[in-house]
């Protein structure tokens, strides 16, 4: 299976890295042979035919360096449009606002014959539907594993774990930054300011954490998991959402606070207060959701959120989940030809 | 898709009902028609060619009775014996000794070619590498998601949740009676003979709730999901278990005592300390389990343990895995035979 990375940070690179280490593992437990023929930075792609080794790579970027430095590169829309790989993994930072240049990225990559994988929140956040549909409408693949708990497989848990019983309704936290954030506030006592600070120091929120803190991410990640399970076709602006810029609520010692995104009565993300012995009372930055099904009742599914290798290893679970995909429809292909 | 029910007990009987609703769903979800051809409790069983719809059989097992005294009934071993069905599930309630009836039943409706489902962890506690190995010699396929956690998917998020990347070693609560008690003992003071009484009150406990307080159950469980998600070959003699039957340790406010079965570093049930913001802290009848996976670190999946209506719904889950796995060696040979 022929792979692009498109966006060098801090997933492109633990993806690549990974891909290497794991590909005789990948051969033998899943019969996928992967191969990265082109990584991208913001500067431009490198193309090689016959595979890029993540050292050749890694060094120019771990020296702060671009990927023009050192090799002849070309622009990332023409690499994506000359439809060169099976798969192409897009990870570039998200945004909310238009969600570009990732969402030119994935529609080019699919009109030009690849499958996508995306890591990136904004384009499924904002045109997930259309995004399917294209996809759909050529008979390609676009899996997203890596868009919601990367650390924890969410996606996969509602589709492949709960196939045959019947998710009425979810509720959880998303966004591991803010919950770090309240955890320290309600448990500590720390002011918001003070726990933000820290969570940067600890690398656990970005320089401008803005969208983790006011609801946005996930919100973000409520769509898609909205989509995905109930098949339905919410965009971000579907979302009532709230965040934690209007001040934290005071509770009991036998209550909490976090900020929950929930998929009815209606979407919505806010501040809920919480009994401690509730499951989703989790602290730090875990994630953590409560689905509730109509044959089991509540079913908790806990664990970290975003992080450049967790989500590099939610990547890996969407190639054999392609690699899958991909051979039933071969196999159904040579079957109707064969009628 | 034919289907057999062996065990009308309350798995039995839910699972029949729950086909019954669902069966317009599974048409229209997954294209799968099913049918109930025989039901068999220890009397014997009933056989309609044309499908026994629920109320014909309920009426009778809710009336005390046994099958036999209103239907002409046949042996259970010789009505699995034809080969009727497309998939014959297993339902018996569990014994640790010889996981007799229930395992004869297996071997002999894979021997007669039909598929299984077990929801019975006896046999599979006692014999799964030779029951695997005996569906697999014959192109057949045995499923028992229902064996562990029947209201928490821990074998198909194992499995296919994470399909991708690595579990390195899992531990957890896998039995809700036990749960229940040491929680009765430990919050609130009870003695275990108070709680135990509780318990059975409740219907949470059985009359003999012996395997659920001694590790056994656990283990079994354990068993379980080390073979499916090591692909290894262990069976119930392997594990070193210890139940609440010592007494309980004392602990301070900041810690617990739960029942815990782990894989690593050999498989263990016992009485372990943990700290109270542990996420295997979960209280009354849940079951939770960690997964160190060697890509996102510890994921935790929390939900409610065996009952007949969850165990039911993982029946359904098991029925649709089926037929997708069934659809694949179908294509494929139809693709083999094309060549």
């Amino acid at each position: 299976m022929r792979i692009g990375i498109v966006g060098y940070g801090s997933v492109g690179k633990a993806l690549h890295q990974l891909i290497y280490e794991k590909a005789w593992d990948f051969k033998n437990k899943y019969g996928l042979v992967l191969q990265v023929v082109f990584v991208c930075d913001s500067s431009g792609c490198v193309y090689k035919e016959s595979g890029i080794s993540p050292p050749e790579t890694l060094k120019v970027k771990e020296a702060g360096k671009s990927l023009s430095s050192n090799f002849r590169v070309e622009p990332v829309i023409d690499t994506i449009k000359k439809g060169l790989v099976d798969v192409a993994v897009e990870c570039t930072p998200a945004n909310f606002v238009d969600a570009e240049p990732a969402y030119t990225h994935i529609i080019e990559a699919l009109r030009s014959g690849s499958n996508v994988i995306t890591t990136n929140k904004g384009p499924m956040a904002l045109y997930m539907p259309t995004i399917l549909e294209e996809a759909e409408s050529r008979g390609l693949v676009v899996l997203y594993s890596g868009t919601v708990g990367g650390g924890t497989p969410f996606i996969y848990f509602a589709d492949n774990a709960l196939r045959g019983n019947k998710i009425i309704s979810f509720r959880g936290i998303l966004n591991g930054t803010s919950n770090f954030v309240l955890s320290k506030v309600i448990n500590e006592g720390s002011s918001i300011e003070a726990a933000i600070s820290e969570a940067k120091r600890l690398g656990i929120a970005e320089a401008d954490p803005t969208s983790d803190l006011n609801g946005t991410d996930s919100a973000a990640k409520l769509v898609i998991l909205l989509n995905h399970v109930f098949e339905d076709k919410y965009t971000l602006k579907d979302v009532e959402i709230s965040g934690i810029e209007n001040g934290i609520p005071n509770v009991d010692s036998s209550h909490t606070v976090k900020l929950i995104a929930s998929s009815t009565p209606k979407p919505k993300v806010s501040l809920e207060v919480i009994s401690k012995n509730d499951p989703l009372n989790v602290d730090g930055t875990y994630n953590a959701v409560e689905f509730n099904v109509e044959e089991l009742g509540n079913v908790y599914l806990i664990g970290k959120g975003a992080g450049g290798k967790e989500t590099a290893g939610a990547v890996m679970r969407d190639l054999v989940e392609l690699k899958n995909r991909l051979q039933v429809q071969y196999f159904r292909k040579s079957y109707m030809r064969a009628l």
